[in-house]
């Protein structure tokens, strides 16, 4: 049986409140709102993703969606949670101001995403392809297409997929064969077949808005022939009603590995009426918006599934009776167990790693958006890579770890703990797999501007080293010692291979050959750094918070268990091509 | 679809014939085989699986085991695959002489293990549960039991098992509740439930022969007080033929993340008829000859799946055209694009690794029966829970990786590598979590005697470094000298951990809580240990092979992807218990 959802509230109270120096939320909203407001609405999320989306979980996975004469039907609970979902408000409170949502911070955004995967992936790709979506209109759409769809996205009355993958165009969007040719009335006919369709269809709204990228006609070849278009499920009547069903057919729906509960759809498209988005060859970054979003949200969805996981297997060590531990006589929990304990700290110290950068990460686009500065939207945008690639992988292990914890229970599907494994998959490949963002990571943000963008990091964890030698001794004091040594360490690693990815500028197979390496190595010490900063947090607390000593315990253990891999990381970088 | 299966003959020719510095079969046979009928028994088992085997693979994934009305059928075909298994030998092969078998060198069951793994694993189960219960009855059993059950399971008309787990004893045999109970005719009558019984009833033979560890009246608390029983499925008629059925039920079988075809049953033993095999007490012991042979054959299921894993995502790489490669115009097979590269050599340097050292450990044991050495055998028995601990685990992370190669792909149960990545994640728990291999590891192998063992295979390792240095520069050279600079600095860090393991002998919690990295870091080495030999084994070719390019590319590459690990775990290994 899977576990009860516990929100992560106390976590992010630390984090908006005082992990990265100051009130982050206060910062972001001009004092609009606070910290405390911040964990307030994390509270109230956690408290719905507990009661209406964690239920639905394993239903989701059991039954999974099914396609019946050209409609894909949801397992019995999920209309009825999405309903609730858009009533209680959470959709909109994605949404930016400007697209008439909530417009809360970043670093809020990051938590609420959190939440909505942890307690149900599959559920949660929904709202993340809305959500999307939501961003890529309000950037780019037309006023008229934003009174009649962005309109009824943040409203969550409709819901949004993104239409990219072809048979023949997965990785290599440039092969995009779909067509759109202009009609009379200024709409355009939409022909071709898209695959991967998350959530293309669904019985829990009453329309959905498909974004397409298609070629028009005379476009020239590759990614710069491509537009984007709004084509939805049902046409649009002048009037604002629902009127006949476009020519977007599902075709098929895929029996996947896992999130079962989420549709993943093959679209046939037969003269639909698409509208379109932005310029006739501003396809590509018209998407781009939509896709920097979704990639961050993948961050969010790794730290949600391993966090369940996490639970699930904390519950579960914490009741089984197994074997004497060591020097204690009679039967122990296997939680005492000094290698149960081992897994349990480990995942629970990266997925606070990723949590928390995930926060930072949502702030720094926020900090971004309001400075003139360039470099700080380039800053922000190279945690994107790096929070992706690195969070997704890491996830995949740590819901491997998390069976690890159950023993064979773990192998019974009827445990639960299965579940997140599979569902914790496909988080490396879509959004844009590993390999990609470790392209984007080091061909546009490292090598383009000689590693001059990760000197701005490692020059920030300087900072963060000298504050840790700063701690007195008693208290935080051996752990701030220990943690700034192995941050400095790490960090001069990092340098290093920076320094050799730069020097691979002129040859790029090599450069290729170790990128990902090189993104997990950003992302292991990016995860150190963020341990470190609660060290400091923790250090300054003149009366010591109930969570301080299991927050030093877990910086401790990260930089004993996981901050090494940068070493190892570094020689392998190194190497470059083997030939 | 998943492809055809291909056996890795040219790899255990090269193995048996001189990457271990002589012909390893001719030196176990003394003379009776040399290594070319090594590769060619491997070479006709594996035509034997390539045309039988994995044909059933997938369809044992999709229909699994059914339990109808306590008999468990096995998907179509299996049945006769089994039939035609035992018909063309395989299961005697197996089995040693003094039980009647064709005693074939440990090398050469190496290879055999991987075969039967890599091409149907959920099949390959039967045969490695009744061989290791061969061995385990040719140990200890009474020549009555050698008579009527040993000789039916070497000729493969019986199947084994092995009736360990009960709901509130798994890593803890000590807390088995099952009892044995002596009746007047020498028989004994058992009752108790077991859990998690690997084909534990089936309809591909028509008996099955029950190993089952149970408490005898008056015995002492705990695992001293087990013993060992034969319970058959069907009773034995004094003429040999099959009586009635026994008092075992099949209540249940589970539904599992992998290993389909396997089934995974409850057993019910209500006055069951069982045979005392040994002494009384002497069940653990007895049926640590079962698990110890059980643990070497998880390193060559380890091996098999994930080198299945790898047939198929090369296949894929080297079909699917998507992108263009760098400074190469039009498309190209993904095979090409630098991080598919990586990934595929990342497994196959491994997959080299885990199957040199399957091999390695086989002879092992076989120099060990013929030494006058006790030093020799606890050389032999150190590797017990690194090959199954290190291997099983970077399996399933491997299985993973061959899953990112197919994309999007991967992630459909149709295409097949998913089925890998679910089948393999059962091997860390099984036959001994890692944390129990770990525990043998540090607690029985290395503080015991202070490392001794653990050095003489350093001073081994040391040799090999010699070896590398003297290969002179062209040809081999460069990648011999990074070879022997990575491997001393390997050894080096191996050094220091098993110091600071052995340092934790006073301080158990320290020992335990970093005992699997410190299993882990002896793997990874020892992997790197085997491609140093293949080094210097292809540096001594005159007239260089074909495969000897390739094998001086995956030993390079395994210094610069896998090797550095060893530094990493070193580190987590200092560190201790974190507090």
């Amino acid at each position: 049986m899977a576990t009860d959802y516990q929100p992560p509230v106390a976590d992010y109270a630390f984090l908006y409140r005082e992990a990265f120096g100051t009130d982050i939320v206060a910062r972001a909203t001009g004092g609009e709102l606070t910290a405390d407001d911040g964990a307030d609405i994390i509270a109230g999320a956690g408290e719905f993703a507990a009661s209406v989306l964690a239920p639905l979980e394993q239903v989701g996975d059991r039954e999974g969606a099914r396609l019946v004469d050209g409609q894909v039907h949801l397992p019995d609970g999920f209309a009825e949670a999405y309903a609730a979902f858009v009533e209680a408000g959470w959709v909109t409170a994605e949404a930016p101001a400007s697209a008439g949502g909530d417009g809360l911070p970043g670093s809020i955004r990051a938590g609420l995403g959190e939440i909505w995967n942890a307690s149900n992936a599959a559920f949660a790709l929904c709202w993340l392809l809305s959500a999307g979506q939501i961003h890529a209109l309000d950037a780019a759409a037309s006023d008229e297409l934003r009174e009649i769809y962005l309109a009824k996205l943040v409203s969550g009355e409709w819901t949004g997929t993104m239409n990219l993958t072809e048979p023949a165009a997965g990785t290599d969007l440039g092969a995009i064969r779909t067509t759109a040719t202009p009609r009379d009335d200024g709409s355009w006919s939409i022909k071709g077949q898209k695959i991967f369709i998350t959530w293309g269809d669904h019985d829990v709204a009453e329309n959905i808005v498909h974004l397409v990228l298609a070629r028009t006609p005379g476009a020239p070849e590759g990614a710069k022939g491509l537009s984007l278009f709004v084509a939805p499920k049902y046409l649009v009547n002048a009037d604002g009603s629902l009127g006949d069903r476009n020519g977007v057919e599902t075709v098929a729906i895929e029996h996947k590995l896992g999130i079962h509960g989420s549709p993943t759809c093959v679209l046939s498209y037969e003269d639909a009426t698409g509208y379109l988005v932005g310029e006739v060859g501003g396809g590509l970054a018209g998407m781009f918006v939509m896709m920097n979003s979704a990639r961050i949200g993948m961050g969010f969805q790794a730290t949600g599934i391993a966090d369940r996981a996490l639970q699930q297997a904390e519950a579960y060590a914490a009741d089984r009776m197994q074997g004497r531990v060591l020097e204690r006589g009679g039967d122990a929990p296997i939680a005492e167990h000094p290698d149960v304990r081992r897994l349990l700290l480990s995942i629970r110290s990266d997925v606070f790693a990723m949590r928390a950068l995930g926060v930072y990460v949502g702030d720094l686009f926020d900090r971004a958006e309001a400075s003139e500065d360039a470099a700080d939207l380039a800053f922000a945008e190279f945690f994107v890579p790096i929070l992706k690639g690195w969070a997704t992988e890491d996830a995949v292990a740590l819901t491997s770890d998390a069976i690890q914890v159950h023993g064979g229970m773990g192998f019974i599907e009827e445990t639960g703990a299965a579940q997140h494994y599979r569902d914790a998959r496909i988080m490396t490949i879509y959004e844009g797999t590993t390999a990609i963002q470790s392209n984007d990571l080091i061909g546009r943000k490292v090598i383009r501007n000689e590693g001059a963008t990760a000197e701005t990091l490692f020059a920030q964890i300087d900072e963060t080293v000298a504050a840790l030698r700063g701690v007195g001794a008693g208290g935080a004091g051996e752990v701030a010692a220990r943690t700034a040594d192995r941050l400095e360490r790490a960090v001069a690693s990092a340098r290093r291979a920076t320094a050799d990815v730069v020097g691979f500028g002129s040859s790029p197979r090599d450069a290729h050959a170790v990128s990902v390496p090189y993104l997990m190595l950003l992302g292991v010490l990016a995860g150190g750094w963020m341990h470190a900063l609660a060290v400091v947090a923790v250090a300054a607390h003149e009366v010591p918070a109930a969570e301080d000593a299991a927050r030093l315990t877990l910086a401790d253990f990260y930089g004993a268990h996981h901050l090494p891999r940068v070493h190892a990381l570094a020689e392998t970088v190194a190497s470059g091509e083997t030939a």
